[in-house]
């Protein structure tokens, strides 16, 4: 079997996560002596497939009109697109894949995904739905690094249908990639885990920001304004998007958020001190609790 | 006038507000060749004090029973204890301090503060109230360091009968602790605006664990989540404390957060993308924008 370092890797979509990635194959499993691997990358962005090529993380660059001739001598293809961009590419790129070949996607919610598969999957192409656990608020292939994925989490949601063998090279590969935890899982669970740990965190954290009443305010910011904003520096078609596509998941967490919330404020209102001070005792534990929960729910280092 | 190097400083709690402020003064104030200055501490808990002491940071401490014997000889007396607390020990010690003292305090809350100043001032001690805008969501002596500081804000509240030569000198003195941003302001704005910054930020960190539906959610975290709840990690008898001092101010930045927060959670439900990707937008740039404030509002670099 063709080892990671010899594999030919075609990246669609070099962006922010795109251009990570390849840095990190770059950097970390095409680095060895002995490898003959290489890495193909598609854009719309002409600029971006111009600097993959000068900075040594593509060997050859493809425009998305000529994707089909790189698709064609990939071993792993990594569609790096928004939710609906990778349906429609897996969609209309559905026989240029390599027999053989291991694809997998990076996108942030899958119902989309597990619901148009039917229409994309191919008996001899071992389709593997991943979503990286990492990112970064800049955008782009400019702010790409191969650096955002150290000590993050990958969750992986194999199919029936996959390869064991090939689901464990993936992790292998995720591992290699600087991930530490490989979380398997299903699509159900996995969106509905995210709407709690990425969306709503998304939405909060906009919210907090619209409802600053001027910009001057971090000048009285000790911290914790600027921890729960960070991400508010959002990519807004991006996640206009991850929302409405997982918009029940989502909703469902923003109500029991502002159920929990009212409670406190109500709490707050009436003065109840020890009732409060209860709320955030049990807070502090259950925060400390999931600090320490690595070894939980079939998490596994590879 | 006396130099800040030669000042006998008295901290009162040495917690890790109170021990973190000794550890800087002994390191960037009393360092210098020629420095003349002590640091001295009281605190209840005893084996704060030792441990202080072992690591050189106090010369000399006291237990709370003869605190007196130690204000009378402090040219700057740093109270860091919790607000009430802080109101109770100045109105029991106000007759110790040494003529002419410079007296500062720690809390997050000025209402109360302010409200019971005539109680405890002084017309021959110069209490200048303020608060620094750091900390961390460890708690104690023993988890204190001096270098948390660093490229924080300081929001001092000078009052009329202040000495303007004093407010300077605090205001060297808050930089060389390694503030980098010293806000001037008065109790009214700095309680409306921390209700915000601060206690606004806490409530919904704690919500978000509340909300949480089990323990082993990091296993899907990606870094939003845990960005979030940092602060979660919550000292509950203080931010109850301070939450309830500040009750008005908070209420109205929580309702006011709620207001937007359904706002987007409406437009979610109703699959306006349209209007998503401007409120989305909006918050981008505020928040960009609110990264560019250094320079407004009377912010001085010392």
């Amino acid at each position: 079997m063709k080892k990671l370092c010899d594999f030919v890797y075609g990246i669609v979509g070099l962006g922010l996560m795109g251009g990570s990635l390849g840095k990190a194959i770059r950097g970390n499993i095409l680095s060895g002596p002995g490898s003959s691997g290489k890495i193909y990358g598609s854009d719309i962005n002409a600029a971006s497939l111009d600097l993959a090529v000068s900075q040594h993380i593509c060997d050859r660059v493809f425009s998305i009109d000529d994707v089909d001739a790189m698709l064609r001598e990939c071993d792993f293809v990594y569609i790096c697109l928004y939710p609906h961009a990778t349906v429609d590419f897996m969609k209309a790129h559905r026989d240029s894949f390599k027999s053989g070949a291991i694809v997998s996607d990076i996108s942030g919610v899958k119902a989309l995904i597990f619901d148009s598969m039917d229409d994309f999957m191919r008996p001899d192409v071992d389709f593997i739905p991943g979503h990286p656990m990492a990112g970064s608020e800049k955008e782009g292939y400019v702010n790409s690094s191969g650096g955002i994925f150290k000590n993050h989490n990958y969750i992986v949601m194999p199919l029936e249908s996959n390869s064991r063998e090939n689901v464990e090279l993936f992790k292998t590969f995720v591992s290699e990639l600087g991930f530490t935890r490989v979380v398997e899982t299903d699509a159900k669970i996995h969106d509905h885990k995210i709407a709690f740990t990425s969306q709503l965190c998304h939405v909060i954290a906009s919210s907090l920001v619209d409802s600053a009443e001027d910009n001057q305010i971090t000048a009285f910011g000790g911290g914790s304004f600027e921890d729960l904003t960070r991400i508010a520096l959002i990519n807004a078609p991006l996640w206009t998007e991850l929302f409405l596509a997982n918009r029940k998941e989502l909703l469902s967490h923003i109500d029991r958020f502002i159920q929990s919330l009212s409670t406190l404020r109500s709490e707050i209102e009436n003065g109840e001190d020890e009732k409060i001070c209860a709320y955030l005792e049990n807070v502090r534990n259950r925060r400390m609790a999931m600090g320490r929960s690595d070894s939980k729910i079939g998490l596994k280092k590879d």
